[in-house]
């Protein structure tokens, strides 16, 4: 059993004892339904894998794990309200199946769970751990609204795009090795180091979700062509608009708003478009060029050697390599 | 100055320093609003006294205080969502000024920043009053999910009304009492019985605000007859329905969603039933009933008599006697 068999295993065992009152149900029901769908689990596997670059075991890192990963679920159920998502996992988000104001309240809820897990840690650290965990959920939250903000942009910059990913979806990631690596016991060197690495990270994880939401991988119970029908900002579009002409951009810019084409045919006009001005393969050379930078960051670590090289071999295999 | 004056002071310039980001302004604005209006601060203010039971300076616990008042706030900007609430505090609601997006993701934010003061607090008690905020916090979502079933339940008993309100109300109350009292040193058995008192507090508290918002005091901010119209479930409402015949009850059941009466006619044909059960006495029994219990809930206290008596003074300044 390899080292990310192992964590997923404890994480998975971990989250399986877990219990939630039975009443009032329309409060647990949905936290239920939304922990037990599971998902990759990458964000708490993030924190076991960083105090396990230290620590022999990993086990005291549990619940920062899974503090960090029932504060994702919690954004998910929030999220999907505020974007209108109907699925998650290729399942009914909690809003649709249930109603807004169940998932507004289950997902207040979660997110006390969440620092309730957090205060499981040990003692000794708990302060520390509640500043690294405050961090990266304020930023979340500041990247969700810049999110909603740039999507009533038409014109947003390749990096203004990327600001909203570094608070979106890297924060967590780099809230998750932070907490991870103190647990673990590593000096401020080795934290600042994991830290830049979960950054770019994270990064590299959103530009290939926007990849594989374009052009392909039903496996992630999404369907492809999501982001173009909903108008997303994505790294993609924000490539190609900085790049197109006018005519191309005002179309990308209003297509899905257009209520003359159907799904099929927005989704073959902007592919035709993104062809034009060479996307795929733009996107696959930034993700490349990001990866180096990532694996490099991990270089310097001081763990010892053979513990590295299982962090980012655990890393890496959650990327997805396009070339 | 009284104790009473000292500690709104001492509170009111712990927010005023506070500052918040000025970007993203959809998320942070919203906060601002909220806190800038302040309203009563009466839960921070129970923080603090409990603390002053024990201790000549109760700085150490203003964090603490601003936490507790900063998730009461959060819960107001979700609730008002949830319970379609135009007017909070005289002024335009939070997700009727901007939107319901922006009013829960607001509100997150605000929630996290709750915690993030409560982690100013003395580290070596942090995981202490950690323990008893989350403990606190659960209860309020589940309080507001119960209220959100009982609108759902045609005869919703007195007793089933009071166990939301001990969740939705009095549970904060004694979140503030026991940090307030944790933080000053107090013992086991005075923390024991501060939250006897703050349960009992809360309750007579909530029943006071029915009251209030059916027999007058615009002074609140309130409409009066506000909870009628919106057929809410008070204090009220359920010892009426437990008393009234078949007739009666059907009325007031259903009158909030007739379409038939003007507002003020509802208002009237409801004052009327109330009136022939005698409510407005039975409530004010009720009240005084539970008031006493609850100053005798403080007697036992092994703080200094005159400080005692300061805490009662304050606590019971709170309530608006109505005999």
């Amino acid at each position: 059993m390899t080292k990310t068999e192992q964590y997923g295993r404890l994480m998975s065992e971990y989250f399986a004892r877990m219990e939630y009152p039975s009443m009032p149900r329309l409060l647990y029901d949905p936290i239920r339904y939304t922990m037990e769908d599971g998902g990759k689990r990458l964000r708490p596997l993030f924190v076991l894998a960083a105090t396990g670059l230290w620590a022999k075991d990993v086990s005291v890192a549990l619940p920062a794990a899974a503090a960090v990963e029932m504060f994702h679920n919690f954004t998910l159920m929030h999220d999907d309200i505020m974007d209108n998502a109907p699925l998650r996992r290729g399942r009914e988000s909690v809003y649709r199946r249930w109603n807004p104001n169940v998932a507004t309240l289950s997902g207040d809820a979660l997110m006390i769970l969440s620092y309730r897990q957090l205060a499981l840690s040990p003692p000794e650290l708990l302060s520390q751990l509640l500043e690294l965990f405050n961090e990266a959920a304020v930023k979340v939250c500041e990247g969700q609204q810049l999110d909603m903000d740039l999507e009533e942009t038409v014109n947003v910059k390749p990096e203004e795009h990327l600001e909203m990913v570094e608070l979106k979806t890297a924060a967590l990631f780099v809230g998750a090795v932070s907490m991870g690596a103190l647990i673990g016991g590593a000096g401020r060197a080795d934290v600042e180091r994991l830290r830049e690495f979960a950054l770019q990270f994270g990064i590299v994880f959103q530009i290939q979700d926007d990849l594989l939401d374009t052009y392909g991988d039903t496996r992630l119970g999404k369907t492809v062509g999501g982001d173009i029908l909903a108008g997303k900002q994505t790294w993609l579009k924000t490539y190609v608009m900085a790049a197109a002409n006018a005519t191309d951009r005002a179309e990308l810019a209003l297509i899905h708003k257009d209520l003359c084409y159907s799904p099929e045919e927005k989704i073959a006009r902007v592919l035709d478009i993104y062809e034009r001005y060479g996307v795929r393969n733009a996107t696959e050379s930034e993700i490349s060029r990001r990866f180096d930078i990532t694996t490099k960051a991990l270089d310097g670590l001081s763990a010892k050697v053979y513990r590295v090289a299982e962090f980012k071999e655990f890393a890496m295999s959650q990327l997805y390599r396009t070339k």
